[in-house]
């Protein structure tokens, strides 16, 4: 049940601030991918005050699949760093709300789930080092073809911090053998958004059974002369925060972002 | 007094775990500058952890002055993500203990003042930036010349953070004319240390009255054809730490700093 009125192509040229403001009022519900061109867009972990210190320190020790682009004071639905006049109660299109390390509900508007108690922390999102591997001419097979990402569980250990622990997620995206070194060297300029890639090449190596069936997202063809390359994925701290098992935590629903007005290849993500 | 046996050339060649072996022993107290040559060495800040979590959003918002490169746990002396077996109570050859707001006492170990209670947070700092400027053929002035960096109080507003906030503090380094630009492009790569410049040229543009009178440092010349550059400083938080009055926070003695085993052009400041 929604009472959303405005459609995707309907916010195709608006701005960051139009495209929340749709989604404040309960006009627009649906994902973010290729809305407010130029803007960074955010993960989302909203959780309780006594464990932010140390989900913090979780995110300094993997900066890789979580990087941390803001962080609200206790209580704040304001993210002034990042935007203006957001309300982060109101202007990320679809939450997901996770008690007791289940999924609770999925809703559009937090504010009745909203506490003094909650620590609001933005990570960085692919879509930034995407946009740049097009804009330099490599294909982007899961955009081309109108799938979602493909994102696998490895075997690679994250660096804990109190009850945030367990393995890395990485998405993967067949590269052009001949391209793989530049796409290498592109992403590696965005590191608020999972820099450089983790693994290239035999899945194996990370402990990745089979391309064939991701655990999240949609499989994608590897073309002749292709190179699976694997990058850190944010789907990964949202895993961790299940895994500690915290009485109650908020992310975004998967491709629903945070849209700031910090542009993406900004030096910083600190609006200024 | 001191038990000081070892000088600094005999540690010129020195791996970043032989020089801080030494300084372990008691037996190196001097400055860091040119030592363990490809490392991150880092700007210290030790503080009680009911504080940690508002300095580490004071630096997430300012991260050109105040770039975290490692957290400890609480009251956890190691930093296992920056070295091996780095023991924060003696690695670094000369510390400051600062107590409501004053310095209290310059010592080169802290193993008595020590608590359960504390959290290290460790920044880069401009070493790793300075190394890259010299390789690609950019005069450094002050190193030139044998002095400390000019420091100087600006004008810029720092974003706040609970007890945390203030003016900015930046380094002037002179730069030729034709090479301001490449200088720009070569620092904005290392994040971790102070990325890109904040201002170029007047330096009243910032609020900064007499370059030949630096607030910390050594006044350096500024030759025909240079134009004055600046960069964020990491004598910022350690100010910031200080209008802080925090009951006790300790940083390093200016000059003596933490070295890591990282290298310092890394794509991440953590050990991998």
């Amino acid at each position: 049940m929604t009472n959303a009125t405005i459609s995707y192509d309907d916010l195709t040229n608006a701005s960051a601030n139009a495209v929340r403001s749709a989604i404040r009022k309960g006009a627009y519900t649906g994902h973010t991918a290729g809305l407010a061109a130029g803007k960074l867009q955010c993960n989302l972990a909203i959780l309780p005050q006594e464990f932010a210190l140390d989900f913090l320190r979780f995110c300094q020790r993997n900066p890789k699949p979580c990087p941390v682009v803001g962080i609200s004071d206790n209580g704040d639905p304001k993210l002034p760093t990042l935007g203006h006049d957001i309300d982060i109660r109101t202007d990320v299109a679809m939450y997901r709300v996770f008690r007791g390390g289940a999924l609770s509900e999925e809703v559009t508007d937090i504010s009745d789930v909203w506490t003094d108690g909650f620590v609001t922390v933005a990570l960085g999102c692919s879509f930034t080092f995407e946009n740049a591997l097009m804009r330099n001419g490599i294909p982007v097979r899961h955009l081309e073809t109108g799938r979602n990402v493909p994102m696998f569980k490895t075997n690679i250990d994250l660096v804990p911090a109190g009850r945030f622990g367990g393995q890395m997620v990485v998405t993967m995206r067949p590269i052009p053998a001949e391209q793989v070194d530049t796409a290498r060297e592109i992403s590696r300029r965005f590191p608020q958004a999972h820099g450089a890639p983790i693994a290239v090449g035999d899945p194996a190596q990370i402990g990745i059974d089979d391309l064939a069936v991701p655990d999240w997202g949609d499989a994608v063809d590897i073309k002749d002369g292709e190179i699976p390359v694997y990058w850190a994925c944010g789907v990964t701290p949202q895993n961790v925060l299940l895994d500690a098992n915290l009485p109650i935590c908020i992310t975004h629903s998967p491709g629903h972002m945070l849209i700031a007005d910090v542009a993406e290849d900004a030096e910083t993500t600190i609006l200024t």
